[in-house]
Order: C-alpha cells, then structure tokens, then sequence
C-alpha cells in the first residue's frame, strides 16, 4: 500500500460513463473529465489497459476507483461493507487489483432481512458531503438517479438506506410500455409535473399509470404533459415512500435540473430540499479514503 | 342490419390473440377456438378475407366481434361509449364494416377528468356475467390480465371502474428491467407469493422492487422465490390500491392460476373472492349484444 505522491486519481465509474478526477490529498480538484467508458464498455481483460490509457492521459498517479467497476460485471469483486459506514471503514476494505498502484472502494450492503439494500459508487459522496461541510452529520440524503437512494446520516457515517428504482421505471416505461408514445418528451418543472406528484398522494400506482395512457388515448392530455405528468407520479411516489416527517430538510445530491424536480415533488411532501453538489462530494469523499490509506 | 340465422359467430379479438365462439342467440356454446391470429397478425387490408376464413372454418354466419378489432389498430375504430353501459347501449353503437355480416362491439371509457380509463372486450364478459347470473347485478368484479380491470356494476350496468397496468409491468420487469434475472420462474400460489402480498401492504413499491433486486444480490432470495414475491408484491398493490371495504364480494373474471393468485390478494385485503368462467361470461355478453340487435 505504498503511495508516493501528494495528488492521485479518482474515478467514479459507472455502468455507462465515468467522470475521472486529479485530486490533491485535501479534495481539491485539479482536472476532470467524463466519457461514456463505463463498465459495460471494458471487456473483462482490458481493465489493466483502460487503466493505463487514463494514467497517459491524466498523469501516472495512484487511482482510487469506486463504482460498478467493483462489481462482478467491472475489474473484481469489491465485497460490500455493512452500515454503518464511514471513510476509514471504506478504506480498510479496499481491495487493490494493482498492488499499491490501483485501489477499489468497496460498496455498501444492508442486511436488514425485512429491506436489504445495496449501493456501489453513491457511498463515497455520502460520506463527501459530509467531510466537505456540505451537509451536516446527522439528516436525510437524496441521491435521484436510475436507482435512487435515500441515506440517513448518524454523526457522520452512513447509518441506512433504501433505493428506488424511480429513473428506471421512467426509461422502462418510456422505451417498453403501452405508454411509450406518449413519453416522448423531456421532462421540466412546472405545473404538469406538480399535476404528477399531486396524482402520487392518491398512493394508486399502477392505477394511475394506465390512467395517464388513457388520459392520453382519450386526448385529455398532450403528450408532453403526459411525459411530465408520470415523471412526476414517480418521483412524488419516490419521495411519498421515504415517509420523512414534515418540515425534514433533504440534502439533494444531483444535477440542477433533476435536483428541481426532486426537490418540487420533497416540498410537496412537506420537506424542505437543499441541492448540494454532488461532484464536490466525491471529490472530498475520495480525498478522505486516500487520507485514511495514508495514517 | 338484417340477420337470418338463429346461430352467430362471437370473437373475442385481443392484441395477440383471439377466440371465437359458435352461439346461438340463447348464448348457448356450440364450438370455440383459440389461436394466436391477434390483431397484431392481421394486416389492415387483411381484415375481410381473414373473416371469410374464419367462416370458412366455423360457419357462414353473422360476426360479432369485441376487444382490440375495434381500435385505431384493427378493422376500423368503433368508438367508446361512456359509463354507465348495458348490452342495449352497446348493441345501439355497433360499427358495421359488412353491413348486416360483421359487426364491432365499441369499447367503454370513463371520461371522469380525474382518473380517465378505457377497455375494449371485457365490457361484454363484464354484463355477461351479469346476465348469466354468474354474478350479482351490484358489485365489484374484477378482470385480471395485462391491464387488470375492476368494474363496479350498478343494477346489472358497468357503472364504473378501474384498470391497473399490473401485468404489463410484471412483464417489463421480467424483460427489460435490471431484476430480469431473477423473474424467470413461474410464478405459483404459496408463501413466498403471499410474502410478496403483504411487502404490498408497506406501500412502497418502488423501493420494495429494488429491495428484491437487492435481496437477490445478497443472496436473501432464490430467483424462483423473488419470482413470487415480485407477483405478489405487484398484484398485492393492484388489490390495495382498489381500497374496497373489508368483507367485500369480489367476482373474479380469470382462468384458475390466475384466479387463484387474485384470490389469495383479495383475501388478504379482507375481501371475498369468487372465481367466475370468463368465457361463460362472454357468450352470454355477446348472445345479449345480438338479442338486443333483434328485438
């Protein structure tokens, strides 16, 4: 585990693209860039290459990796860790493909039996926002995403979680289902997606789904309401099911549209969203688990 | 609309498949068959020398056809009749594309702003049922499927009702979904079904579909057992979300297994249900349907 300079790199690399960061050891970010090399992109035997191909690019320095490439579809296997969790938890674990040179940050389980639970990548920038005073060290988490998570933080460590599968019932239902048609459109805040969460309160689901068809067969919305009306029937039900209590501040870790949205449907249930910024996190939440390796 | 027979053919078109009835006006059933020659196989300069086949097979008689022949997808659309509707009102808005040879049952919307809804083929089970005296002219009856139904009749009308996208999504989840891989089983009534009912009874659907996902990751779950559970857990939510008071009677217009799987959900929401022949159903709809064309 020998690391012999003061700046290394950071990836978060996911299923379908990967944003690499040049870090100092404080967090700070020097570089980044993003493409779509994400796991399903790298054939089994190409990992130690496409690890080079980076070092050529963003210089030859340790890289910290956390993500789907930990998974069994990505270099190997990173056992998950139990919650509760902190950085130097994650950093115990790591498993190192490239012995000093490369490390994997291991993802995080919940082996409650009544709501098992499993993440991989969203756990470094919980713990970021954290350590960059981004967020305190005690609240609630929101993570919007194909997969979104809900964290509650407990002095610090990640105490529990749970996932919705919200961003990939929107792409199913917009590329599989009898409703395809009709969800064209690009998604925006505004009074047809409120029209959307409103519609989540009634707690009918897979009643309202075919509704909206039917409001769509029967010409009683456009498509590009339809389109933000379910966007917002499924976050409004996302957010319905964490059932935080009223006046709860959520910190949002998202882009800034996808934040709008998420942060429109927890106002609606009474919580108070603060958007946070999510790269940032992963930056200070990588620099902590390269500062745990190197106590 | 001159008709010079005592005995009609009756179709039941739905998307993917058909059957068809030899009746006489009494809705007694002299003959059916079933094949996969859904709207979906029928060209749409196809339709006329597709019934002359099926005349061929069954008898050179009237036709009667309900479901999917009537939308903007088969023979010509036969537009919807609103609630409340009885075989009378049915039998006054046929669509003739041979006049007085072939006619299209038009389907039933519920233009209600705010929970707008369509069928196309389960109104004619739905009054026949009525009419056969298989169920009560007051009640709830349910049709499970791709698009279940509920439909609550009043005085031997379709009043009102419901549909649930619950088997489509089964089906996306099964295909496209991430939990794909562990929903190849059959599905079969039992505990781990009836597992999945109750995870319904938390109302959170689409943390508890990821949490299966999860459940498999951690190896929790056997995929023939997260296969239940997922039914359970999407028809358990299609019942709840019904919201009918407890003791309630439930017709259930399915075939056994899947009768038998509704059933078990409906009693755990503390209702009553009933397993009805659907088919026995339709024939009494359809020989209602002509009868009315007669009088």
């Amino acid at each position: 585990m020998v690391v012999d300079s003061e700046r290394f790199l950071a990836i978060d690399w996911g299923t379908t693209n990967r944003r690499a960061y040049l870090l100092t050891g404080d967090g700070e970010v020097l570089e980044t860039c993003r493409d779509d090399r994400g796991v399903l992109a790298v054939a089994k035997d190409e990992w130690p290459a496409e690890i080079a191909l980076l070092r050529a690019r963003m210089g030859d320095l340790p890289v910290f990796a956390a993500g789907m490439i930990g998974s069994t579809r990505g270099w190997c296997n990173a056992p998950y860790v139990d919650c509760p969790v902190d950085p130097a938890l994650l950093a115990q674990h790591l498993v190192w493909p490239e012995a000093g040179r490369t490390a994997i940050v291991p993802g995080v389980a919940n082996r409650d039996a009544g709501a098992p639970d499993v993440m991989r990548g969203e756990e470094v920038q919980l713990l970021g926002a954290v350590i960059a005073g981004l967020v305190p060290r005690d609240g609630l988490l929101c993570q919007p995403g194909t997969h979104s998570k809900w964290a509650w933080m407990n002095d610090g460590r990640i105490a529990s979680f749970r996932t919705a599968m919200t961003g990939e019932m929107f792409a199913l239902l917009r590329t599989h289902s009898l409703l395809a048609d009709y969800l064209d459109e690009d998604v925006v805040p505004g009074d047809e997606f409120r029209a959307g969460v409103a519609l989540a309160g009634q707690h009918r689901l897979l009643t309202t789904l075919f509704g909206e068809r039917a409001g769509g067969v029967l010409g009683c919305h456009s498509p590009a309401a339809i389109s933000a009306r379910v966007s917002g029937l499924l976050i409004g039900s996302d957010v319905n099911e964490q059932e935080f209590a009223q006046g709860t501040t959520v910190h949002i870790l998202a882009d800034p549209m996808l934040g709008a949205l998420y942060g429109d449907a927890i106002r609606a249930a009474g919580g108070v969203p603060v958007i946070v910024d999510s790269h940032r996190a992963f930056a200070a939440g990588m620099a902590s688990i390269w500062r745990a390796c190197h106590e």
